[in-house]
């Protein structure tokens, strides 16, 4: 089997959010995603109140989606940073992949 | 310390699976792996029954794995995914990355 | 929304370690990071006893950080892998990442 390019977004948000995020996901079109559960300190310092808490409470969530490119990286990313990320803490980010069997993904075979 | 370019191998799949995985990554000649919880959605609707169940329910395991080079990468990715991805839900995927200390993942130092 | 290349830095290590960690992270000038259970095997068997407790047993944290370049990443890597992993458990790598609204990584916007 060959490998095929593609691009993972990774979303870090609180795990309240989790639900209406993967709509947005889904809204956008892609086949799958994966739930990680996840603690952590960010910039507004919302994500965890001490760094007791940090160890001991995994309050967020991190949301991994494969697409085909950058574009639609770029589309997911945008969707939820605009609708969510203004007034809840999250982050996102996307890095480059390659994947075994597109089509499991979702993802166009060209790629 | 100098950094190593390195492959970072990524399989999500069935909990139940986990050990038989790690056999075939051990079999391969990796010499180590990291185990997450994981949930999610895939292109068989197999890894959650619900939404509910996604953000609830973690019944997927996301098993990463560092090699060599791309090649030891797709050896391994084939094996897990001819053995068990017909008939059980899985994905796997590969990623660049770049290690400190090669030896602690029993990788050649000429990378 | 543009991206914009950052570094994201990957540390496995055990759990009793976090806090610690965290602190040299923080120390170097991160502004966040993300914290995730694991379990798994390593180099010394030290990550876990055996399989079975590897599928049940999470007692590694995996904690990753986003940074500006490489140049910072090798930093907060090499002070944690001086520092713990002589006498701990644990390893480090880093990945290429694309991130939007840098701010919020605490990253400086000329990347």
């Amino acid at each position: 089997m060959d490998l095929h390019e593609a691009q993972k977004i990774i979303i870090i948000t609180e795990k309240l959010l989790a639900q209406r995020v993967c709509k947005v996901i889904d809204a956008c079109g892609a086949t799958g995603y994966t739930l990680i559960e996840a603690g952590g300190k960010g910039s507004r310092d919302i994500r965890s109140r001490d760094r007791a808490s940090v160890v001991d409470g995994f309050d967020n969530v991190k949301i991994e989606v494969i697409v085909n490119d950058k574009a639609q990286a770029k589309h997911i990313m945008d969707e939820v940073t605009e609708r969510y990320f203004s007034h809840y803490s999250g982050i996102c980010y996307v890095e480059s992949v390659a994947v075994l069997r597109p089509m499991k993904f979702g993802l166009t075979q060209s790629n």
